[in-house]
């Protein structure tokens, strides 16, 4: 449940679904759908890091007094550690982490407070603590989708030789090797990581100074605060500042696209590890068995991170949907931001780390990989290069005359590189001998040296240029 | 947060947002990923429901003895109180409620427990539970939307003569009455309500009895099940039974339509609401006011009921893109179907309760209503009306004659009801002072007496009708 | 192009991406961003046929003259063969379908044309023709669906016996008959044939008479349109009737609901077909060659279908996002409308009808199918069951017994069926030669006779059932 | 409509929706859905183009004879201006734009043009000519988008210090500059271009050279290749290179923000336009009239860029729900790939550049603007902020005097200036004369002098930066 409310989850046993909710009456009502706490206590941590920073700027200032911003570092640094002891109560009725850490603040230290929130509000307040936890976010998804390839160059490197059927339509088409397989995902992540890298840029740029919306009299100096804080700059246009949220849509989008990517791995891992392709076996770490059949391992996590991309999907429609058409500056819509964002970082969190377990666990299979060769005449493109090369045959003839030799095999119910010559250049008399150096797959995986191609050498080349380039 | 595991909310403080978790390893990852039961002990009360007709059914069917039904039945309904007075344990090792709640039973009543599971698998359980808990969750939705239906045609009814702009393209167009305008959303909801009804209909189907994915060897009696736990019937395949789930996405569906009404109704709220149109005051009890400006009422509830319906969408999105291409039967890409419904149905709950409290505290402001036609000769379509009328113009030349005289009031600058006869008379000598009975407003929405227009007598009118059908 | 205008596509070679765009200034833009001729053509047809009824019921109310209303429906009767016989010139300076008829019914028929909009506007005229629109496809997909039903059952009536693995999480689980399989569709399509039955009641409810948005003064009689138009009822509230939408939303929900199913199917079709699983062969009209592997038949048509699953939910989305928080009553965002839900017909329209040819064209392979079941020890459910059964052992013991069981199959490399009794019941004794009944895939099938299950006795009778039922 | 077919446009008159479709039988069906070239012709120039760089490349390399490359070069170069003319006749049959340019080829210089493919495939083609356009089409939005900077930035200049009410929650907050608030979408737009930057990095990548997925054995040279077609580098993995459509989702997520932003700006203009706001007038080119009421000024191109938001986000949906789950490589989903970027980037065209024309040729309204200051005590901030600074009051306390305050003018029913010293002292000794200077709206916009504020002196330097930042 997205929208779990504090106050909520107290008053109600879980039957209840609408529990008493007419009996409660409006303040009850209106308090569950207004209060944010109940999800937005998770910036508890860059709330604390913005007031301090916001602190010492105003005190450098000459705004507060050094005394009150000693009394209100101090004051927040024992707030921050009740809250990870888990001593701190957050309480719904004080709306949102921002009044809940404010309030406690005054507990301890008196009117000082109140001097805290001067010269902001809680607009570029909310919109700075969002992107210092987006950023903190993204600093953490980085390595972890590095992790991820690195598993994959790892097994990539183990397996530059392994040959196994390449497909289009599902259909065996050519020979590739598991390695080269394994490293397309490699550049797939490393765009994704590209684009968070993108998206950092234009999230790390600070709201906070930007007020209710106008900007403030007080005589404050934003790139302060921005340096404390790490932001490149602070934003240009207070209006913009407070009522921006494509950062997060660019999160949001980014993590969507991720997640086609990892959505296709997890297909082939379930494909892969299906009886009827049999190529790779996965631990047990990351299936589930059946107490009924023992042998049976159902790759669960694989189902999972490919079930997991429409909850990524959705999150971007959300916040894209709830921030479509709504006027300047601040509108409580905008509370709804936060949760599709928080939802899919745990997710990302959870699928890459899944991945990339999974990807180290598996174990590749290499005769079933080369027994699904045998069907299919696998070799057949490289026949017809080879007609076209080596008997300066234009390429589309090439291909007709390979469609008769193939059609030849199968009625003879045999391989290509099982065909006699000799009934092979009744179809075109200028096939030699030398055709059979192409007809074998592990022969056609290594004439594909074009840079990019599937040749073992190439990928043994391309597993040192990926550890270079993203690890 | 969608995604929170019971043991990732112990094991972490809130701000390790990735906690030590490769330090955990593979089982730890895997257990949180694979974990529902965070989310799916919502149906707890589902489980039981039907795993006590499920063993009623096998001890009529002889397939249980008396005595372990008994225990089992009893067994559960400890379970439940357990569940409801909150001692109950969830354990996240055990998965799933299923589990978790078999477990528990194995530990009150002893073997019997396993007996329970007899002709019936995960599969075909949460399938049955799930609709259950839809099922249950639509008979509250229904009287919830009926409530603000209530709360609509109520305040219609004061205001059947309330006269204000109607817009389109949010300039005035043709006067109405407020009771008129929301009358239209009370359709809308009427609308709403038939597509959950139908919802109902397709959800209230049962697959108990479809076991893992064909069916069981055991004679059992469906029918029996079906109709000890309300269902219209057993599902007719057995496949289909375990993996189907249009009827949750039919749900989503018709939740993400029904936010786009409340959506366009809150949005009016706003503007209603803003000192620019200033047609109505809302309550303090729906909005939220500022220290620094006691006067001010920002109409929170009003934005976040339009700002949740991304939400709504991104639910439907969510699920309609895991199920997309998935082959039958189960996988587990289908334990994400859970979370989107609860959120949306958490969602409707407090989107509609606010929305009904909303419409109940709202004092519409006639005097600002009125004053608002004034501006934008907005009787000019009935001026254009009765020239087509009384003097037998053709539509096309009447609209032409009508500009002719709203451009000559521009120029006098005053109303079309104060212009002279004789000016009028100037630009069509058809013109007598009979046109005058149409140039008030008031006059305007009078005469719109057609069925399902707008002239007071009739929004009285529509008003019983609406009662009668909906009430 | 979704948005092709018929200026844009005569003004400029189809390079000319923004071609020469600012230079023809802000008029040209704004022709082409407003003008809906270009797509809103399609509903000439409704459009001429709802506009008969209107002059119909305005000569039957006394508004027109019969001698008018003749030459308004002969006029129109004559558009409908200009456009039919592709003479009529559509002028995107008209801007929209409505324009282009009543503009050339004038100069057909002169003043008359003129008296035609009396009582009417362009808001209820474009909602009724809309709805008409929808109406009509709805009547074709209709019988649509129920062809590929018919084909579904035809095909499963054909293999009521014939033995495959039925999956889970890819992994075979239990055996089933393809018919079984098939008919799980079948069930599926008559939902989402209820789901359009249920939408074409909502879709068909009469705007007409609504005029601009608040009802009209003339004395119209909109029932009477109502019935001549086929329409249940004309709609209660005239700014409800201009302004909703959702029945278009509806139908794009429904069709993206139905798009999952057929994305299912085809994922399956595609997995069949492929070498790894050899289940169906494909005719050669629904896959495409290669020239070079004259043996290969790419499953084309069943991806396509699974492919234009996002178009059909990218359709929803588009028009849910537009609705979202639009203030009644018309506004221009309106003109979206159309655009996704001709998008989302046609389309359905190519699916379906591609869906049903492969069905129909598709050769079962029993052969692969039966020697799928060899793995996996398919029977290990029944083996369990057999224990409850014959042996009175608790449900989750009997499992343990059988995980026993199955590793002992598994060390020996034999199926279940090949092992010694005298080994199983060293594992437990109360084992009897009777349980080599179930151990045989097709005894396993033949048990599962719970109503739905798969046994082919019950797979025939269901087949009949669907006949009844759908055909 | 999107799928347009040429051949379903000859055949059917525009009302047989489903034409006849079944008579025609499966090859009529399977024609209509396979068939790409209605929409892919778009791609001619860019499969041109890239035919060319590859026959160049080939020659190079002594693959293709100098005269088979002139040949096919000059040949390429008769077909674009074929295309151009309009003489071209693309044909159905052909399925795509490839085969129908390859197919007049070999009529314009016979066998050379089958020596064309020679070490291509259609994979790596199309995702070639793909990548190309797409990168036409972003060097095309840019321009736009910094025109529609530049009339905001111009228009901004204008009114550095028109003062107006800064709206949260549609209540006037804070008074603002007109030009500080358009400088917000500056702001916005400006991120949007940074975005679509970065997307053309990863979309510059080359696939040509993969060939059908793996690579080939021909001595091509990519770096020639993709020097030629300008791609900064040809891509690392051929599986990789003929499989990912993340450039393509990426590109269709940064359309869907800068929707986002657009329809913001749609919608505030909309609302400035209202009778009810009256901020600014709108030229009649982006404008709808009435024949009715000529002084009416529908906001037809606002509430239509406003409306298309939900066609950039479908169409993202859309791309993202066919990739999702696609195991590798080529399937025929991704035929679904084409349409939504072609008309995400003319929905883009059009909207941008009617959005700078509205934007151009709006005139404000100061005097409106000025007066809607009047309402809402919006200097109360102002005021709190006086007591804060002068007095030394801590900000949460100074909120509090500050209600008071305002509470008291309300009674009065006066604004804030109007107050009499001696009654604001009653309620605090420590206010002075000089909180006066701070409740007038101009000197209270006059003291944001915060960096990013609104404060006109800044404003006006916030025009000259983002000047240089994006001119």
């Amino acid at each position: 449940m997205k929208n779990k409310k504090l106050s909520a989850q107290k008053s109600r046993t879980p039957n209840q679904m609408w529990g008493g909710h007419y009996a409660e009456g409006p303040s009850a009502i209106m308090a569950e759908i207004n209060a944010s706490v109940g999800f937005d206590q998770r910036l508890y941590a860059q709330d604390i890091r913005a007031s301090q920073a916001h602190a010492e700027m105003l005190a450098a200032q000459g705004i507060l007094t050094p005394k009150d911003k000693n009394a209100i570092v101090k004051g927040l640094d024992t707030i921050r550690k009740e809250i990870e002891s888990g001593k701190f109560k957050f309480s719904a009725s004080l709306e949102d982490v921002h009044m809940n850490i404010e309030s406690r603040l005054r507990e301890l230290i008196g009117d000082a407070a109140g001097r805290l929130h001067t010269a902001r509000s809680r607009n570029d307040q909310v919109a700075t603590d969002f992107r210092l936890w987006l950023r903190d976010a993204l600093d953490q998804i980085d390595p972890a989708l590095q992790d991820l390839q690195a598993a994959l160059i790892d097994k990539a490197d183990k397996h530059t030789a392994t040959i196994m059927p390449g497909f289009t339509h599902m259909q065996a088409a050519q020979p590739v090797t598991f390695g080269h397989h394994l490293l397309a995902y490699v550049e797939m992540l490393g765009r994704d990581r590209a684009r968070f890298a993108d998206c950092r840029k234009r999230t790390n740029e600070m709201p906070l100074g930007a007020a209710a919306l106008a900007g403030t009299g007080f005589p404050i100096d934003r790139a302060h605060t921005a340096k404390a804080l790490g932001f490149a700059k602070p934003m240009d246009n207070s209006m913009d500042a407070v009522s921006a949220r494509d950062f997060a849509l660019e999160f949001l989008a980014d993590a969507a696209i991720l997640g086609t990517h990892l959505s296709r791995l997890a297909e082939e891992i379930t494909l892969w590890a299906a009886p009827a392709f049999n190529f790779v076996e996965l631990s047990e770490a990351f299936t589930s068995g059946s107490s009924i059949m023992p042998q049976k391992r159902n790759p669960d996590a694989a189902e999972l991170v490919r079930g997991k991309t429409g909850r990524l999907l959705g999150n971007f429609t959300a916040l894209a949907t709830t921030i479509k058409g709504l006027a300047l500056t601040y509108a409580k819509d905008m509370q709804e931001d936060k949760e599709p964002v928080f939802d899919s970082a745990d997710t990302l969190r959870l699928t890459i780390s899944a991945m990339a377990g999974m990807v180290r666990d598996m174990t590749a299979n290499p005769v079933a990989m080369k027994a699904a060769l045998a069907a299919g005449f696998i070799t057949a493109t490289d026949l017809a290069d080879w007609l076209v090369r080596a008997a300066n045959i234009p390429f589309r003839d090439a291909h007709h005359l390979t469609g008769k030799i193939v059609r030849l095999a199968e009625e003879r119910g045999c391989t290509l590189g099982e065909l006699k010559l000799a009934d092979m250049q009744k179809i075109d008399k200028r096939i030699t001998k030398d055709i059979f150096s192409v007809l074998d797959p592990e022969n056609a995986v290594k004439s594909r040296t074009s840079f990019g191609g599937t040749a073992p050498a190439n990928v043994k080349k391309a597993v040192a240029s990926a550890r270079k380039r993203f690890l």
